[in-house]
């Protein structure tokens, strides 16, 4: 079976990262005979550019094609005028919706070495390891009638959150066949108190805990109660699922609490393709950060631990990815810092290009 | 001039904290010299268990005629069986709704005293001083259409957001008239990358800005990074100001990162009436706790700093609202806690009651 990866590095510093992962990919094909087919395209501002839209159909048709899509960051304040329609991330979006991927699995995991750059006490967040399922196809983000319209005399800014029964199924399955691997623990998470939408979302995946995931403990929550307990003691939660808005920001706020937001990967899933493998597409937490970009001050691990994803989630090789993660977590417990970690006593400074090295070497000794 | 409240101690905690509340009103009577003429009444539970109804029509009336609503707390356990259209919440919904409370004004303060309750670094929060303002008359909890409906053979639940141009420059102008008497500046909060509710709402606050406050400092900011900005550095924020959905999930993480959740009170306030005070309703931010209900547990400090903030945006009493906020900082700095402030070395336990009466000695001797 060939492996199959397209590679859209994008705006900002996701050239950059990209470029680590790149090295890391062809290490995986060299010393471990895991090959890729890789294929480079771009998306976000940097195809809007060239193309004239943040996404060319045949970038499209590509990532309908390969077994994993990965993505660096879009976006810029050189696009920041652009019309809603052919913003850099609209590219992104046409991606998720046209493939379907409506798991988003964000991992809020606080390592170890980094415990002390959170803004919460060691305590609260050592040892953390959440993962949050964020629908992703759906809800707000799509849904419609959506537009500026005209109404008695004045504009009205409308969007349509919808979602069905089927969509909160499937995203629900998702996270309970996780948190079976995990810590067997779901909280879900709508504002069912004002939200007939919500009020669906609750029973529905009450539902499927019932028919088929008994064995998983399920909790439910409202979504500002769910973002006060993430801030008071997270360690509460084991898997968490959740709506495409809610996702957004409360993935954010977990994301932030680690103090690891530079390492933090993410995985998008679909429905398997004919050769069993699911669509997908995996990309870091972090943005294009343009005030940074092609100065090599970019944190590359939230890039490589995406490909890590890819390595379990399409290519089902669990155990590479778990010493790629044990290679960068070395990395870190030995003090190898970008500038975005670079705070602890007797950090050693590195670039972009340092931190992929010394990521590489952990892989050889590994 | 007649000072008139109306007072909806509500459910689970509602009535012991307003009981308090109630002394202190008494007090500012007998000491002061200033007198309100009270009503009281029910709302949510309490108001079902009577009238089959979260809110009675004459209720509704009442309220709509006063200078101020003071209510406790809504909901509980018991009433989370009974249909969407008669739970809790939809009294408080329509108090809100009905008088056309649009501004939320949620301070986020963090009390020296209780600054190691925190889960934040204490560097993070001493001295936070936020104020949110959260629209909430329109938006996703009320925009219609909404419900479950069948389609395609399965149900789908729908709510909308809408946002017209006044209802922003409304909410927009009550921020911007906030600041100018704080620290100058606004964060405006919405997701304009994804939501064409979110650009006229980016749009509206900038043209308000431009036309009648050019000399407040105003910034955007994408919700998802404003809250990932609360969690990691909330002291660069002064008013922070957004619509109904996002307020209540950031207002809520917000006020969870103080640490003085059990502190915090909240104004909503609407357009002025004919003696000139705006329709206003005061409650504190946390909610029923039907847990720890009845048993002389309860922090009776949120409900009365709520009417502290009745004193000065209904009554124009900033000088006696002040005092009444200093004797509750004074009573804390003293060491009094309630059980939920139960941590510190040497602090006096006290009761419900035993608050009131700390707080009231305070004021004695103010
Ligand atoms: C870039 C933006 C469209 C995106 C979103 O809102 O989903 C981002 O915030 C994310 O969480 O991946
Ligand atoms: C009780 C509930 C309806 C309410 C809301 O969602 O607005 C609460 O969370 C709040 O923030 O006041």
């Amino acid at each position: 079976m060939t492996n199959t990866l397209l590679i859209l590095p994008g705006d900002g510093i996701g050239p950059e990262v990209m470029a680590e992962v790149t090295r890391i990919i062809d290490w995986f094909g060299a010393r471990r005979g895991l090959r890729f087919d890789v294929t480079e395209d771009l998306v976000g501002g940097a195809a809007y550019d060239v193309h004239g839209v943040p996404l060319a159909d045949a970038t499209m048709a590509k990532a309908q094609e390969v077994d994993a899509v990965l993505l660096g960051a879009v976006g810029g304040p050189k696009y920041d005028a652009l019309d809603f329609s052919v913003k850099p991330e609209r590219g992104l979006l046409r991606l998720r919706k046209e493939m379907d991927l409506f798991a988003n699995l964000r991992p809020a995991q606080c390592f170890d070495a980094l415990a002390d750059f959170s803004s919460l006490k060691r305590e609260v967040v050592a040892g953390l390891d959440i993962m949050i399922v964020r629908e992703l196809t759906s809800g707000v983000y799509f849904g419609e009638p959506r537009g500026i319209f005209e109404e008695n005399g004045e504009r009205v800014g409308i969007n349509t959150q919808r979602y069905t029964e089927s969509e909160i199924d499937r995203v629900a399955r998702a996270a309970f066949e996780l948190a079976r691997k995990r810590g067997n623990k779901v909280c879900s998470m709508e504002k069912a108190n004002v939200m007939e939408s919500g009020i669906l979302w609750r029973e529905v995946v009450q539902k499927v805990h019932d028919e088929s995931y008994a064995d998983v403990e399920l909790s439910h929550m409202y979504a500002d109660a769910g973002g006060m307990q993430l801030c008071r003691w997270p360690k509460q939660f084991d898997v968490i699922v959740t709506d495409n808005l809610f996702g957004d920001l409360l993935s954010d706020v977990a994301a932030m609490l680690t103090g690891s937001l530079g390492m933090l990967p993410s995985a998008s899933l679909g429905a398997p393709m004919a050769n069993g493998r699911p669509k997908a597409l995996y990309e870091p937490v972090h943005g294009s950060a343009p005030d940074i970009a092609g100065q090599g001050k970019a944190n590359p691990c939230a890039c490589v631990l995406s490909f890590a994803m890819a390595l379990r989630y399409s290519f089902d090789q669990g155990d590479e990815a778990t010493r790629l993660e044990r290679a960068v977590e070395k990395v870190l417990a030995d003090g190898v810092r970008t500038a975005d970690l670079m705070q602890a006593e007797g950090a050693k400074p590195v670039t972009t290009t340092g931190m992929g090295d010394a990521i590489l070497a952990a892989l050889d000794a590994s």
